[in-house]
């Protein structure tokens, strides 16, 4: 006897999520039948709903559920200034600091050969476009301080350096909180060529 | 700036479901936006009907898509041996092992009354409604070994065994494969007491 053909369905779905292992989608579908009607009727609609209602803002690229996206849209912003992040996620970890007041690029990936991820596989053409039609001052390359957010910071800086736009890139050093006694080689070796005057 | 709504609502979603904090459910509401959309629509539709199309079996209250389920309809098993369960998932458990070729009986809960549950909230009243019934001449209590399994156990062979049914417990010992030297003082004792000569 196998599960019953409803539960085997969802746990068929579960296991496609990552991180969720056959036991923890057996576990997850079995809670699901017994969590009430209407959580689980959210959670159906929300699936759909994050499929059939976000689309990508036309300017930015972000995922959102208005074009232009709310950013965007914001007239109180920062307009002279874009950060360049890998992912959606990255924007809304940039949010929460509530410190930044300029617009936001999202690339949806980076530059690497070796998964034959090239600059037109990903968000590079859209950026220059930008920079093109609106009044932008500087670019903040935050990618992920990893080889292929590095090479895409590298690769994007020099096609926007000719325009004449400045470039800059997030710092690399210790965070704060850190130690320096389990800092890699790397991340030390960033901190002492980024040091600044006191 | 927050998610946006569909993506909130998908975490709010994943978050109600056990062991998945709000990180994970992050990442996985992410993962969603990027999944192609037939797996997101089969995905939502699973969740769907396990709550529309399951229903619980009259006869043995496990959950199944037929009423009666296919075991309690499949005249080739053995009527007349009842194995009482806690769970539909320990029927399931019990399935794998393609041994057992009676039916069950599904308690969906033992007593507990630390947590306020008693004989009435789970289904042994049903139970003991099928032995009037039914012709039936074993019944085999296999609730967990547990405290509260222990006690279920204890309760429903008391209101069995009046009616002239064989009662059985399921053996408690060593798990096969298990070691002498890291199982706990319960199990050994109850792996000694439950002794059987060669």
């Amino acid at each position: 006897m196998q599960y019953p053909e409803p539960i085997a369905k969802l746990i068929d779905s579960f296991m496609k999520l990552p991180g969720i292992g056959p036991k923890t989608a057996v576990r997850l579908a079995f809670f699901a039948v017994d969590m009430n009607e209407g959580d689980v009727m959210d959670f159906a609609r929300a699936l759909v709903d994050v499929k059939r209602k976000l689309v990508y803002c036309s300017v930015c690229q972000n995922i959102s559920d208005h074009d232009p996206c709310t950013i965007c849209d914001d007239s109180s912003r920062d307009h002279s200034t874009i950060c360049v992040v890998q992912d959606p996620k990255d924007v809304v970890a940039l949010e929460k600091m509530r410190d930044y007041r300029g617009l936001y690029h999202v690339l949806h990936g980076v530059i690497s050969p070796m998964d034959g991820i090239g600059p037109e596989d990903i968000k590079v053409a859209e950026l220059i476009r930008r920079l093109e039609d609106e009044n932008v001052k500087e670019i903040i390359l935050a990618t992920n301080p990893t080889v292929e957010g590095e090479a895409t910071a590298m690769y994007i800086s020099r096609l926007v350096k000719p325009i004449g736009i400045k470039t800059s890139r997030i710092a690399h050093g210790l965070p704060v909180g850190g130690d320096l006694e389990y800092a890699d080689e790397v991340t030390l070796s960033k901190a002492l060529e980024g040091r600044r005057e006191l």
